[in-house]
């Protein structure tokens, strides 16, 4: 079979707000190839996105993205990464094609996943989808006490990990203290505890530094992203410092070697891939595939719908000792909505990539059209994209 | 003052070949405040890097472009940098923005030198512009024959350096060191040869590492892009092998992190910036100041106009010991005409940046807009682009 069409739905809220939130917009990709559909999406700026498919070509290794999947063979799942080869080398010097191609990327594990009727961490090489244990992702209170009583309410809600972020966080340091105190009471004794310093650091590595001792003092299980993305050495030199505090970063990473240089340069020990950014399940599996050969553990990193929370299990769904997943617990309604299941925690608070066909995840195409925004890109007069119809 | 408007033109040639050409179109960006003007030039696809400018905001990290430049304060060049940590923090998951951000810099640089009377390297801090020498940047012929001749040539055209490149070139082995000692034979005994194998190799090292002897032989003084960008351990193994012969590399860096990556990780001898991709001048003079500090030598990377040569040429015009410059001779009518004066070589074959204010290029209004290509965006019914008047 040939791929005969690659189309983008770009959602979103009535209204975006000024927050961390990743989920009031959507770029969904649908697939289609001899009478098989898949789906994807990307964590991206769903605008941009559409322009990297569909702009004009600039140059013999700057085409859009669709230049490289429109009528391609599609017959087995090593055409996925010869697609995925191709985009990369005819779109070298479009930046925002990564983050396209992860979307497109997923869409095609899914159809090939319903075609050959198999779960796609099944295709990808594992034998069985391993329980992971969601952490409830919260914010810092505004004070001690709310950080507490935050604590508190994830292990009520049946929630063994938390991980507490941003806020107040990193500016004062017997302000952290406190706070990192307060967390760890919340939780209980025998919560894992993750802190989360949203690069607040910059690349300095004295001010990340004199949190290690509280962090250790309270059994933080990690650290995550203490610095900016790239600071390498800074990352390292604390890593070292560290001892059972391991350091977590990567969700920035946008290709497999990006992933795999958090490992190797900056040290981290929890390495944390969201599929929609690195492109997709294909370099995310490369990543895994390194972790495990370094002896550090795989996480997800996803704040969007669960078709973006499936695609993001399916690279390490199969490693045992990776338990840990990120579970995005305060979606807003639009990427809650857009699929018709969910992966719900069980009676032990576990969820799995679903034993289903491809991504397992339904989409409510009723629900899409309600947040389908409307779009189009004209060049010279001619349409370049115009919002497809969902069904 | 404050920035007033920042406005993206779209040139095309009518008719965009599908070769390794970046200069058949552009994105120039216009910066205007306080009765001040500055210009610069994306190398990007312009379609995405105009949606990143002018997209609705996912989140509170993804804005667009324009959320942190729009009018901002402008008063002195540290403003500058702020504007740049602006960009780089309100839009951290819009991956295009990088590229984007590239021209913005660029003109704000532009607009403040014209506004002080000064070119911008000397706003860098360099007393002086040193003159560089350009090198002719060809293709490996068909056949060596065809490499000598074209080698001859760039010689005769008063080049005393030349880099073959692409073409043929990494396949097969008894026919590169053919190609590899024609291109020697036709630059002369005394031209400085470089190489560009154009990533050929992937991360295959033993492939690079069998063509070193005939690079020693003939010596090269550099190869250039043996290796995927981010394949820092082959980098690596293969400079440790390379002895006089440098590695080349870093063009396709999007911040000054990459850049320095380059160097700590990949141990590039020569570091290759495009100040047009890497976030614009800003950063540029970052990795320039790294590569001093590490013995590092600096190239600029252009294949655009002579406003983005400029531009590329300003974050190293005062280093003396950083002579070799990458000088586009072979540009598309567009990248020529769009600027009414160039970088003409001297008596000596060699150019400067120019000792003029800013970056001391005075655009030709008429000719953009015979390039300039119609665009419009409609988001919900609002126009959220369209291609602005030129004058």
């Amino acid at each position: 079979m040939h791929i005969e069409s690659v189309d983008l739905f770009y959602l979103s809220m009535p209204q975006v707000l000024d927050i961390a939130d990743g989920s009031q917009d959507a770029l969904l990709v649908r697939v289609r190839a001899g009478g098989h559909e898949g789906w994807g999406e990307c964590e991206a700026a769903p605008l941009p996105s559409i322009a990297s498919m569909v702009c004009p070509m600039s140059h013999g290794a700057c085409k859009p993205v669709q230049a490289s999947v429109l009528g391609q063979p599609l017959n087995d799942i090593t055409d996925i990464e010869r697609i995925h080869r191709l985009v990369r080398l005819h779109s070298f010097d479009l930046l925002q094609a990564d983050h396209t191609l992860s979307g497109i990327d997923m869409a095609l594990w899914d159809l090939m996943g319903k075609k050959l009727s198999e779960p796609v961490w099944r295709l990808l090489g594992y034998e069985q989808s391993q329980p992971k244990m969601p952490y409830a992702s919260v914010l810092f209170g505004d004070t001690p006490q709310e950080t507490l009583e935050k604590g508190k309410r994830a292990q009520t809600n049946g929630f063994r990990a938390a991980k507490f972020g941003w806020g107040p966080f990193g500016r004062d340091l017997q302000t952290d203290i406190a706070h990192v105190q307060a967390a760890r009471e919340g939780i209980g004794p025998d919560g894992i505890l993750l802190i989360d310093a949203g690069t607040v650091w910059g690349d300095d590595l004295d001010a990340a530094a004199a949190r290690v001792p509280i962090l250790k003092e309270c059994r933080a299980t990690w650290l995550e992203e203490p610095f900016d993305k790239e600071a390498f050495e800074a990352h390292q030199r604390l890593a070292a410092l560290c001892g059972p505090v391991k350091i977590a970063g990567g969700e920035g990473s946008h290709n497999a070697y990006m992933g795999k240089h958090m490992i190797d340069y900056a040290r981290v020990g929890f390495i944390q891939i969201d599929a929609g950014r690195i492109g997709g399940i294909t370099p995310a599996k490369q990543v895994a595939d390194h972790a495990v050969a370094q002896g550090v553990t795989y996480v997800n990193h996803t704040f969007q719908s669960h078709l973006a929370l499936s695609a993001s299990l399916q690279p390490y769904a199969g490693l045992s000792g990776h338990t840990i997943c990120e579970y995005p617990v305060e979606l807003k309604p639009l990427a809650y909505e857009l699929s018709r299941n969910h992966l719900e925690r069980d009676a032990n608070g576990q969820i799995c990539a679903p034993d289903a066909p491809g991504l397992g995840i339904t989409l409510d195409l009723d629900a899409i059209k309600r947040y389908l925004v409307d779009v189009q890109v004209e060049v010279q007069g001619k349409v370049l994209y115009r919002t497809p119809q969902v069904d």
